[in-house]
């Protein structure tokens, strides 16, 4: 995602450049001088575009929340048992993930000082509730385990996931969105241990 | 941990506030001014303990580190088959964190912009490093899946166990410790699909 300035502006090219300054400053360390300056145009040139930086991060954050939000849409994540369901939500959750790493980073900082940052707190809270109950429907199929309690389990595959931010550069010589993928599922599903 | 003002003031309190205040503003946003507040003494009063706020954090996380070091040299870290003594490692890092919890959330929002924090994320590395080798052993032992590259499963690993710090609080309602290190111990190990 290099944003080098440019010339002609679109509502698309100033969110990558917002939701990078929001990303490495914080959401609250940045200003709109910032903004400005990452993005090599004026200030009124912003505002022509947004009302100012909590549009920008409400759009950011909605685009993570939409991206996410669509994996529950998709057929499989509604046809068939839910174990099965639960491993496409899984799998698509690193996906879009790493689609979306930006976004989806910034998403996973925001705090809940303002109203978007409280709106989208609420939203991932709704998100985490939906998985959860898959894996709830999954455990009552028998075909999770019953031992480890839903929202403690869930809570520990969301920070498995969500840590791949900390650490995931597509800069092409690491690992590529489907080791990262393969390896989750079959670390949440399958565990490390192999039974003899 | 609560932190009252007091009169008389060890090294031992003193860090108990830092600690959370930096957990709280960011190590970068955090004055002596800040942490004189904090403390109800004065700033000459905290320079008695320490040469600065660097110090202060340098104690911090040498208490997280030095908690997860100290892991390394128990008897089951040593003994037994390299599965056997991952899954000991595995379960005290979970006992460590929540033991020592704003300790080792600051450790794990360290970035590296001065010394000491270059230092704590060298350790960390160190630290990730070992259990990567113990992983490595348990894999050439055929006692855990070769299908997931060594380096990636360690970090999925560390992911789950260090999201712990972002929900975990110890106000006596919640989940017990020994829930969360079972859970892990089950989740990383064991994974969440029940077998037919």
């Amino acid at each position: 995602m290099t944003t080098a300035k440019r010339d002609t502006y679109t509502p698309e090219t100033l969110l990558s450049v917002a939701v990078q300054v929001f990303n490495e400053r914080g959401y609250d360390g940045t200003s709109m001088e910032h903004l400005s300056k990452a993005a090599g145009i004026s200030k009124s040139s912003i505002y022509h575009h947004v009302t100012g930086k909590e549009e920008l991060l409400r759009r950011s954050v909605s685009r993570a929340l939409d991206g996410l939000f669509g994996i529950l849409d998709e057929e499989p994540a509604h046809a068939g048992r839910a174990v099965e369901r639960l491993e496409h939500v899984v799998r698509r959750m690193v996906e879009v993930l790493i689609a979306e790493l930006p976004y989806v980073t910034l998403l996973l900082r925001v705090r809940g000082n303002t109203d978007t940052e409280r709106w989208a707190l609420e939203r991932r809270r709704e998100f985490d509730h939906q998985v959860a109950e898959l894996l709830k429907a999954a455990a009552a199929d028998g075909d999770v385990r019953g031992d480890v309690e839903v929202r403690l389990a869930t809570r520990l595959v969301f920070g498995m996931i969500n840590s791949i931010v900390e650490w995931y550069r597509p800069d092409g010589r690491g690992m590529g969105e489907r080791e990262v993928s393969d390896a989750v599922v079959q670390m949440v599903f399958g565990g490390l241990r192999k039974e003899h």
